[in-house]
């Protein structure tokens, strides 16, 4: 004896999400079979607007309802610097900061040999066309993850754009606020002691 | 800044499910964005259908899309045994196995003190009913799991049953057929010797 159809349908449909497995995908069947009725329609019709009214911008690639984005079409914002991020998230988490006020680029991924994926692979000619078209921008600061895949996106980024004398930064790495010496790994470590500076 | 509504509707959804916190529902949401669309539309058409198709068996509990469920309405099977199991999962596990041809009674839980879950809140009425009506009962087998609620659960509904002199059972315990006794728990190794049998 197997499911009932609805049940197999829907255990089939979360295990297509990643990190789910059969079990958990299971579980989640039943237990959307025990909400109530109103929350399951609200689920699925998140699902059905998220995908629908959500694009990429097309000047720098964060999802936005609108296009350009609320960040580019903000010509208040300082159009002097571009930060690169590696996924929309990272946007959100660096506006949060509230602290920049310049905008941004999304790459959609790093650089990965091992993944098969190449500069075409992400969007790295978008940013190239942005500095060649704004000659308002004069920094591109690099906010790809502290992993060998975004260190060596970075690289690759710099060496691609430094000869057009544009100034070319990369986020400092060292201990993070609040953290202890103790619990550090040594890469961090090294690194916090190479970027030291004085007070 | 936020993240456009539509995302933040679809994280708040994600977050409803049991196990999922607030990263893991951005991850998702941020996946569900880079679905196929027809796999975004099949995936809100499941639920829907799973919640509005599917119905518990007004007489064994059991999910089912007819009512009552085909174990029920199949004459065919051995209508003096009764399984007694906690969630529906329980009944599709036993009826994997192939060797059982009885009926079945899903509690929808366990006797549980502590949450505050007594008799009344589990399908156990539902199951004196059944055996007052149905004569031919003659064999309750009861599978709750081997946890402390369960065996709680399976000592109450032997008491309450036992007085009407029909023969109440429970699954054996011992060890797991392919493992190891290195690896088997110090309750499981008592059951399993208590339990022993002649060869």
């Amino acid at each position: 004896m197997q499911y009932p159809e609805p049940i197999a349908k829907l255990i089939d449909s979360y295990l297509k999400l990643p990190g789910i497995g059969e079990k958990t995908a299971t579980r989640l069947a039943f237990f959307t079979i025990d909400m109530q009725e109103e929350d399951v329609t609200a689920f699925a019709q998140s699902l059905i607007t998220a995908k629908k009214d959500l694009h990429y911008c097309s000047i720098c690639g964060n999802i936005t309802e609108s296009d350009p984005c609320i960040i580019c079409a903000d010509k208040q914002r300082d159009q002097t610097k571009v930060i690169v991020v590696e996924q929309p998230k990272d946007v959100m988490s660096l506006e949060r900061m509230r602290e920049y006020h310049g905008l941004y680029h999304v790459l959609h991924g790093v650089l990965s040999p091992m993944e098969g994926k190449g500069p075409e692979d992400i969007n790295i000619t978008g940013l190239v066309r942005r500095l060649q078209k704004n000659s308002d921008l004069t920094e591109v600061i690099i906010a790809t993850n502290a992993t060998p895949e975004g260190e060596a996106t970075a690289m690759y980024i710099s060496r691609l754009i430094k000869p057009a004398h544009i100034k070319v930064t990369r986020l400092a790495h060292g201990l993070a606020v609040g953290s202890d010496i103790e619990y550090a790994d040594e890469m961090t470590l090294f690194k916090a002691i190479e970027g030291r500076q004085e007070i």
